[in-house]
């Protein structure tokens, strides 16, 4: 039976003071949204149901494309009417009620979650808490069921001792909510409908009522100004750093390490402090980052060294490489084995062939250099006229000299030597010493300027 | 009434290793003693009383013209000698006891300890700490009265277990401490006058005894050494970076933010890991800055995005503006709306207009230039003669080619092209193109150096 | 009696997922075997036996010319037949078996634990475990001697709750360990010859058993897989920063300091957040280190001022000197008083005199500049053909104008100004001024290239 999720995601989050709805603030660089919606897609081919309402058009439009169907809820009026909103979307089997503020959710608690739902029944998600101050207790009777919910202003002192707390997760069948939804009443000091009324709807019907667990209680947490955001921006950031270094990468300090996206690592890869790691980047055996690169869609390969503060961007590197440290390379770089890139370089749309080196102060942008190439320190490559840009072609074995301007289009051939200090325009072609500055004069009687 | 406050600040703090007076270290940017200083200041227009003793003409230097009263305690006998000291400068009404080495005391907390003292009494702060041992003890009688302070080491065992501290920090009259002060003894191991014995004269005098509490117990945590320093500095940027996240701005990491000085930020500022703010500094709304950020004393106006590694000072941006990664602002940079500074660029007394480009490697200073003007790589303002310094003047959509060189001063029209390579010294009309450069010339016959 | 060691090393470290032996694996910089060495090299002459089984070529190799005595053992049977294949070389004397992964062991707690060994006894060192689930537990009579070691596995409800824990490392005579380890037997559930059993036998015949513990538990910690190993790398990191905040230096975040070697510090260091340091590093008194400095076998004289984000590496400062941000100092960098080193410059085998500046975007290497000369931004010494490298000789109060490149070999005497823009391959006498570039000449009719 088909599975359909009711994701809430319609609140306005005031305490965020944010433009940005609530739900499309980023954790690990993945919108809170996104990440529910990612969990609830690793059940099978459910139906995913969105109720929006605060921000609801850029939420649509962010999410555009994705196959959801979005629910527009106009009033705020609880959890229980946010859920109503769906209602008509909704089959007879199996409803999951999410929230797209509590954004670190996994997909195994989620279907541990929907067991035993091929019949009426009501499954909650429930956490253990050390300090279960302010949230709604579980209780259960004297056999273990659950009974009912009582929030804490309500619990009795015993009650409060209860540890096992409510989530707002859960799972129960359309034909249930069906039922219950149009009986709840805003008959209370919010004047809202809650969608929690529904557990003593089913105790009072005799539906069984059972509850499952995650495996960490920051799957539950939600977000409601950016201190909590912050809390499970760390704690998620921890985790994955615990994930790298049990696939064979050293972490100098797994507290500081950041990756929003995704990270491949072969073994023995070292990345020391403060790395940002954003995109698809993958890191090949014995790769070693220095400390505070900012890496984004790349693929290093084995034996690369990155060091301190490069930052990489778009860039294929093919392995044995010695880049930075304040190295920049801009996408569409591309660098076969044994290259070497050194400080205060930038590189973009930029193809290097194996044992070349742009090793101070450069500019290689819309360029293909050979092999075993040395471009002095302080060389441009022109490639922009103001209007159009153009591309510069130099082949194996060259020698640029220092403070070299090449402006594009501009061909130079295999091993052409070009002097310091000049500037050229014109195709040179392989094996010729190539020269463009002037003659070095010295002035006689000159003075000194004085202090103005 | 009008208050006096003493801030007792004469001790060495050989702890700290350091040859700068105990109280002129700096938290979050700003003196130990500032701290006080500032903290009482909101009080109203109370007379300020430093007593200061080892480095006292470092101290004197560093807070001239801030109307504090020295008094210079030539010996340090304790803190009841200390704040003697003050005596003759004291009037008869409240009188608040402070120290330069417990910097994180606020304002509200002391207000709250300065209630009810237009007529004689005593006010304590106190405050209960989780492991008090070390620490003299409130006793209080049956009633909760305070009858005494009990050093740790003379507590008995029931007394240990009591967790409410004295802190030293007290207010009462000077009326009284003219009574109190006179009769201090010196008669104990330390051979000091104790401030703390004032309590045992109030009870004997039956002087009404009060205690107030600090909502922190940072706020009376002291520093003796660097570790306990660091422990403040780490607490106090908690504190402000919760502050910012309250007010709209994404941190991805609280505990890596340093703000030395004011922040001021708009709805949906995001600032990446790491980034040191220092000065005064405003980031409108939707301002975004990359990780590793070093930014002091500069407004950065609505929408514009700072990318990792960029240092700036003294900077005015208008909006919508792309700076960095690796960019470098210095003071009197002006940046009109829409304009990009690149990687491993300088700036430095440097309007820049609305759209203009400055991408590459390239260091403008002391210049002004127009709209839509692109700077190439490795352009250079020659600003400087060895001697003065000069300016540079360059129109609206201009385009400077790569690795010009401008000696200054020189003006250059608007619409003026200006091919790559040049060195140019002398004005340029609008709408020319202008080139100095040497001619392309190959040698022949000519071999590669060998391996010398 | 002199003293033999046996170290353990011959393990494979699975859950490293690592080709590297774990033992080499390093902790601050330094290999965790190195690390174990160094500690019992504090003792004194001891012998040291390194029993090597996984990666044993690549350790014999990393350790050689350090006098150990290498013991192979081919297979892994157990830490008592890791210690057998030792005891041919052992003495009769005291002996103390540590391990290659427990690598923050302290030579002051092995000089407690080898206490008493001038005749047969057995020392074991103990830690009390907050939590101590899963370690041996030590079992102590009735009069508080040691009477067995029962693993967790098959201690008593009662056992269980004894806190102090066996930790493997322990001390003995040859003489013994020659009688006890061939009895040792290997039937038990993992078919593993242990150590441990020798406690047992201890008893059994009489022999003293006693016990001694470590300052920090922290010592006694092995590391297993990469999670173990970066708390490890956390807590020794926090150590010395805490020494060096001990020593007179303020660092902002005692968290985010690295030291990979050693550091000596002046009065009044100031070090900002995330910086490294590695080799041996000298900073003189009052010296400052902006935030994400990288610092490498460097000495820097005192009132030096480091700024964000440079990288040095091999340089001698002599002090007073202000060198970043985005400075990089390469092997070779001297710096005399009073330099001034700015953004995006590299140094490299340069000498530079007191007073002079490197303020922009330059490359100095291979070079010797005088004294009070000012160095243009865009400066590049250009020190390579392409095959040789050559030097730079710049004399006193030189004037280099930006954008200038100096073809090496070359000299330039002393107070001679060259004109911005220059490419200068000939030596220059002092006094002069010098040119080397093009007139500024202005094209008509020309025009703007079209968006192509």
């Amino acid at each position: 039976m088909s599975l359909d999720v009711v994701i809430l995601a319609a609140g306005q989050g005031s305490r965020m003071r944010s433009r940005l709805p609530k739900v499309l603030h980023p954790l690990a660089g993945r919108p809170m949204l996104q990440r529910v919606v990612d969990a609830a897609r690793t059940l099978g081919d459910a139906r995913l149901h969105v109720v929006i309402g605060h921000g609801a058009k850029r939420i649509e439009s962010a999410f555009a494309g994705q196959g959801l169907d979005f629910v527009v809820q106009s009033e705020q009026l609880g959890t229980g009417h946010a859920v109503a909103q769906a209602l008509a979307s909704l089959g007879d089997g199996p409803v999951l009620v999410l929230y797209g503020d509590v954004p670190l959710i996994r997909g195994e608690t989620l279907e541990r979650l929907i067991e035993g739902l091929d019949h009426d029944r009501l499954n909650l998600l429930t956490v253990e808490l050390a300090d279960p101050s302010g949230y709604g207790r579980i209780i259960r009777d004297g056999s273990g069921r659950i009974s009912s919910i009582v929030e804490h202003k309500d619990a009795s002192l015993e009650q409060r001792r209860v540890r096992e707390c409510n989530t707002g997760i859960l799972a129960t069948t359309g034909a249930l909510l069906k039922r219950w939804l149009p009986k709840l009443s805003s008959a209370n000091a919010q004047g809202e409908y809650y969608l929690t009324d529904i557990v003593a709807m089913a105790r009072c019907e005799g539906i069984e009522i059972d509850a499952a667990q995650p495996e960490h209680v920051q799957e539950v947490a939600g977000v409601n100004d950016r201190t909590q955001l912050a809390a499970l921006e760390r704690w998620l950031q921890r985790e994955q750093a615990e994930r790298v270094m049990a696939e064979g990468a050293t972490l100098s300090d797994p507290s500081r390490f950041e990756l929003r996206g995704s990270l491949e690592v072969g073994f023995d890869v070292s990345i020391d402090v403060g790395c940002v790691f954003e995109g698809e980047v993958s890191l090949g055996e014995n790769v070693s980052v220095g400390p505070y690169c900012v890496i984004r869609d790349a693929n290093i390969g084995p034996g690369t060294r990155i060091e301190a503060h490069s930052v990489i961007d778009g860039a294929e590197i093919e392995g044995d490489s010695q880049i930075g440290p304040f190295a920049r390379l801009r996408p569409g770089t591309v660098l076969a084995r044994g290259v070497r890139i050194g400080n205060f370089v930038e590189t973009k749309q930029a193809r290097i062939g194996a044992g070349s080196k742009v090793n101070h102060l450069s500019y290689i942008g819309d360029a293909r250099i050979g092999r075993d190439t040395n471009v002095g320190a302080g060389t441009i490559t022109c490639n922009y006229d103001g209007v159009n840009k153009h591309r510069t072609e130099i082949g194996d074995e060259v020698f640029v000299g220092s403070n070299t301007a090449l402006v594009a289009p501009i061909t130079i051939g295999d091993r052409v030597t070009i002097a310091a200090g000049s500037t050229l325009t014109q195709a040179v072609e392989h094996d010729r010493l190539v020269v463009a500055r002037s003659r070095q004069v010295e002035k006689t009687g000159w003075q000194r300027p004085k202090k103005g």
